[in-house]
């Protein structure tokens, strides 16, 4: 039983998150996709399928049940859908999931590689190398492939061993970026990180004297913005929902 | 025999087309220039040479039949028609064609090389590396040279055995990009999305594991979006002329 | 006691200096903070930590004594003040520091090297390399961090016996970079102008055959623009506070 | 004996075409200037050094003799101003000139090499590679430093045996781009291209298969657009002066 006045407050959100994406410059033409869930209601709110940005409007904004099935009867949610609804299952404490093709990222993506933690920009945002998962194998391609995108994923963390929130981003080899969040705005924001990293890191390589920074310098830029004795910040901002 | 009231239209989607090159960054200067076909009419509509895009209107337009002969006295069409006419009477299925100097695409013909199909973003638009032409002969360059830059790209797609819509853009060796499209917007998009991967290529490569993606990838990007069992976008949306 | 038509005034400036960095586009999301010093007044005046720039005031600037603490109950300074205040401290004829992740800059602390003299570009503002400082050890970086920062960046500028006007910009090795000025202005620009020879240098290096300019055009560069026998710009320009 | 009203016209012309370099990309803070030489007037009309674009109006353009003596009581002239009377003196042709620091041709002028050739978006505009000049000497460099920057560019194009306007910009080295042409917009324009190409030129190297364009190719694309047989563009088009 979906509150209605609630449900269009979070299209809103849904539909304004979106936005950022190519106000950002993150992405051109359609290519990117925010979506929300709300774990009480248990419904995911994501962007519509191809429509382009300059004709979107809040009420476009697809309603699925948990397994990504549409609860309203509207426009196809965003073929990414399956992938979200994966992430949503395994990682219990996002609640926002953002894709784009941001060309600094995706070009770590397609070399297959993780992006190193380089410096205190990257420690400021991810507690270590943002991981780049294994190649999907044909049958997986072939198959559920958005499904098997979203449990590659989940594979590639757990592997690690990696919290989802201290590392709330992933390269999907030869495709692109993944990023996630408590909140809609931290999803967001947390592919802007990216994307700036991503570029940061690349030339920081071709400036050849690269090398990772230390433990220690990681830790302390991580632990300065999150966690109990975080003191980046005006007090009691960092848990705002949406 | 031209019906007035729709040539002043399709002149309005070619002026709004030829403007979108230098709003979305691909053009600058007078660097580019965008075609149209209308097949039953049996006329060509192009944007004329060497126009500023600040000063240029509809009307400037310039309308050429078949074989390229302006049939309005008007200005003087740009100089690359005669590419163009070579394409339209070769690639039947194409209405629409783009010539711009991009920088990222204009890198890769500089290098004379394909650009690989490094990524789902590629894939998506690309079945396929987008090839870059031999270079031209100087018997080429020095006779009908406009006309032999069409005549190397219809060379380029014959010997390759390419289907012109499932790879809608090339690069001319040592000059730069050319893409069409079914529609005038498809063929814009293609110039921008070319571009983009262009740039994402070269990145790639800098990043020195590079590999194509597999074929099964390259195919479930592609036929996700082409073709009879596409399921991005919204239901018939694929299929807008003009 | 502080003259509060005078601090108001300051306030605005040093909230118009943060401005700057976004508008320039050395910062991204909050990932900046300018600070100005009033020697005679004794106090110093900062951004306040994570505010967005968007909702920030300059009623929002944070007021500190000569040793950071804060003097006005009012929103947590950036959590770099210590840094400024160690500069500050040491560097007496600054009065303005800015630091931020402009991305340039940031790659060449990331790759540990100072950012050669490679043009004259660079030698209008920077008398010789712009230093990068060695890393911090652990005890450092678990200790008083910031004002670590702030040491090491001191102990660079002393071992190496560099005047602060004369290369008013440092690296922080595997961080970013700091700039300062006597004047607001002068920090800022500072700053735009070390992430553009920055990215110069980058490239510079990158065509191959590089070598830094002689000591003689540096010297010619330089002190065109500044010292007693400077010949650029407008009579009396060069000596405006704030 | 200087005509007022036409003088006027002047300055603005000048004006606009000083504001044209921050407004496309190329100048950052003050680092541009473009002048206009009034041959029959015998008067330079070059920018004032050290304004603020925001703060300058064409009041504040600067006349000078053809020795580059100030004629009106007004702001000092550019501190290249030395380098202008220079270029005007011996290259007769020309009526404006344009001084940046654009970063792409900065990084050639720093790695002390030539634009070399690549593609015809460098035909379109150079007949061939622009040059580098040779270093100053010490002596040059501490004597009437401008006017040996002027002297060696002079020198550059005699020895190579290049006509000024088939080639209508260099790089000092170690410093960066002048670039010129028979009216003003030229000469911004040639600056915009120049910075277009140079990047181009530098991405082409990265992607390794590099070559010059032949010569036939070269000469195809400049003849088009350049001289008696040119037949890009709009007729009488190219000869409109300022």
């Amino acid at each position: 039983m979906i509150m209605t006045k609630n449900l269009s407050q979070i299209k809103e959100s849904v539909f304004q998150a979106n936005l950022d994406l190519p106000n950002s410059g993150l992405v051109k033409l359609t290519w990117g996709n925010v979506s929300f869930i709300d774990r009480e209601e248990q419904i995911i709110i994501i962007k519509p399928s191809g429509v382009p940005y300059q004709s979107m409007t809040p009420e476009n904004m697809v309603v699925t049940d948990l397994d990504g099935n549409v609860v309203e009867d509207n426009l196809k949610p965003s073929s990414d859908l399956s992938t979200h609804v994966v992430l949503y299952k395994n990682f219990p404490k996002i609640n926002a999931v953002v894709h784009t093709h941001s060309k600094w990222a995706v070009n770590w993506a397609q070399s297959g590689r993780d992006i190193p933690a380089y410096g205190t920009t990257h420690a400021d945002a991810f507690y270590g190398d943002v991981p780049c998962t294994r190649s999907l194998t044909t049958s997986e391609i072939n198959g559920d492939y958005e499904a098997a995108t979203g449990n590659v994923i989940v594979e590639t963390f757990s592997k690690r061993n990696i919290e989802p929130l201290s590392i709330p981003a992933v390269l999907v080899n030869g495709h692109g970026p993944f990023t996630w969040g408590e909140t809609l705005s931290k999803a967001v924001e947390n592919s802007i990180i990216l994307d700036e990293v991503a570029e940061m890191a690349l030339h920081t390589e071709a400036l050849s004297y690269n090398r990772r920074i230390s433990q220690d310098l990681l830790d302390k830029h991580y632990y300065r913005k999150h966690g109990l004795n975080a003191y980046y910040g005006q007090k009691g901002s960092t848990k705002n929902f949406i």
